[in-house]
């Protein structure tokens, strides 16, 4: 078997910048906590498209467009989209891809697309292989229902300890340009996998794969949860969140009532909301708007984002897998 | 509507070098005139698995371990994965991982998976972020047929037009050691839509992002194809290549009959083989073997590597999409 010796943590002595960033949510979204930090609610889930599969796409076109213009109004131009979404062979990503004049990398990592987007597109410009990317990772609850659950006519019961796909998504700029929010330090996630085999209970499956990649980044650093005024993660949920701050604990490096997550943040105030949000789109949303905001405003000093993915498929799931999970992480500093 | 002003090749100063490969492909790819490149034939399209989807994983185990043998004896260790596949989420490559102690990065572009691939690792071994990095890309015919087209059992017929599935894996390690061939240069490629919609003509549809992503570099580095000893396109096919030939001639970039595509070698010699083989696993295996081969001997001076995909899923084209295309390129010296 392969084994690696070494540090898995990559430093970024440049610090590119986010330099701009958009989001855009459906109308459940719309109606939580985070409301105000959205840049854009759509009321209509369709967004006037015969199918969910090619509303995704408009949000998607949307959202890179609305961050390009951003960038635009500081006179830089867009070298390169990296991005992916949870659609089968990825074709929110290329079909928006499909309308831009642009180079794009296609990724995958379920849940944590987002984070390794961010990840690949500021090792490209702290390496000066590139001015400016766009990362971005979306997801649409209809369109993902369909895929991998049932129909939504179907009226299917969810279990409590499930989440809800988010339907939304999320599009940073990184740059070399001004003073804003700099992303520091990667980690890419290892695949971990401790056996569950229940599609609904998503967060128990990923909460060790973002331990492992915390671990690793803090021996890899020589820090601790206390260096940072937050952790957040991407889509753990309520249940998970509980079972990541005990695992943490269990190995030595316990949060200081530090820890946040996407997934439980983005639905809080409204009811039926079970363990709360999950998605690509849920931590590229939400950091986009409100965490981005609060590096802006120097609210934050000090954070790590630590998106996690779910590596399933449907086939995978009907051949009695379990679930392979993968977490990567990037410290940002305002 | 985005647009990009300016060069879209990547120029790489510190020359990452491809240290080692490993090719695996299936007892179809085995009775080719490239057979005795191979570095591993497998009799058993199921490799003693249950499934043909995990078939393709251990196939892909397979091939990254024996490219990071080839490593350990160089008294390198390998630091990270960057691959992908065409199953649904990325499932081989996802569940191969799961079995080493390595971080992942997933990435997806079709049939052009491997050249994104390689073109990752080689930008993070070239900007000091990782010493070595194993590029790979994997395609079974069973399990592509039976997530793409039908069932095998149901016998269908395919239309003389059509490329056969390659069932195969290239690993690629891409490191700083050795006097070993070398990735010079890159261009990722934009999304080409020419409004193809027969998803059994994939050559039609991939020819011309081919030609885009060639006339960019070409246009980029101020080179013609005459200063290449080759150019070597990923899975065309036998009619995909005569397309893009002629689409080259047009553009003012004629090949001087210094143009071959691993598609229409794969099964040279062979009957009944249509067009020829695609599939993710088609460049990664003849590249990671003949190709790999002849530069390692000197056979081959500089050669351009353009791999295609295409970016549908069944989805898009039962909701009427055409097929969008893709083709990254990398430059490499012996």
């Amino acid at each position: 078997m392969i084994k690696r010796i070494g540090k898995k943590t990559i430093v970024l002595t440049k610090k590119p910048r986010i330099v701009a960033t958009s989001s855009i949510v459906g109308s459940r979204e719309g109606k939580g906590g985070l409301a105000r930090y959205f840049h854009k609610i759509i009321e209509d889930d369709k967004m006037c498209q015969q199918t969910y599969e090619k509303a995704e796409r408009s949000m998607l076109t949307e959202a890179i467009d609305d961050a390009s213009k951003a960038l635009e109004k500081l006179d830089e131009k867009l070298d390169i989209v990296i991005g992916g979404d949870l659609l089968n062979q990825n074709i929110t990503t290329s079909f928006a891809a499909r309308e831009m004049q642009l180079p794009l990398i296609g990724v995958y990592s379920a849940c944590a697309t987002m984070v390794e987007s961010l990840g690949v597109t500021a090792i490209m410009v702290d390496g000066g292989y590139i001015n400016n990317g766009c990362a971005t990772a979306i997801s649409h609850f209809s369109s993902s229902e369909r895929q991998y659950r049932f129909p939504l006519e179907q009226g299917t019961q969810r279990p409590p300890y499930s989440q809800w796909t988010v339907t939304g998504a999320g599009a940073c700029i990184v740059g070399k340009t001004g003073s804003y929010p700099k992303i520091t330090k990667i980690t890419f996630g290892e695949v971990v996998d401790y056996g569950i085999k229940d599609v609904n209970n998503m967060g128990s499956a990923m909460a060790p794969a973002a331990m492992e990649t915390l671990v690793n980044f803090f021996e890899d650093t020589g820090t601790t949860p206390r260096d940072y005024d937050l952790i957040v993660t991407g889509d753990l949920g309520i249940l998970g969140s509980h079972i990541l701050v005990d695992l943490m604990k269990d190995r030595g490096f316990p949060f200081n009532n530090n820890h946040k997550d996407c997934g439980a943040m983005i639905y809080e105030g409204m009811k039926n909301i079970y363990q709360g949000g999950s998605g690509a789109g849920c931590v590229a949303s939400v950091f986009s708007s409100y965490f981005y905001q609060n590096l802006v405003e120097k609210k934050i000093g000090k954070m790590l984002l630590v998106a996690t993915g779910a590596l399933l498929s449907t086939t995978s799931s009907q051949q009695g897998e379990s679930i392979p999970c993968i977490a990567h992480l990037i410290e940002i500093e305002c």
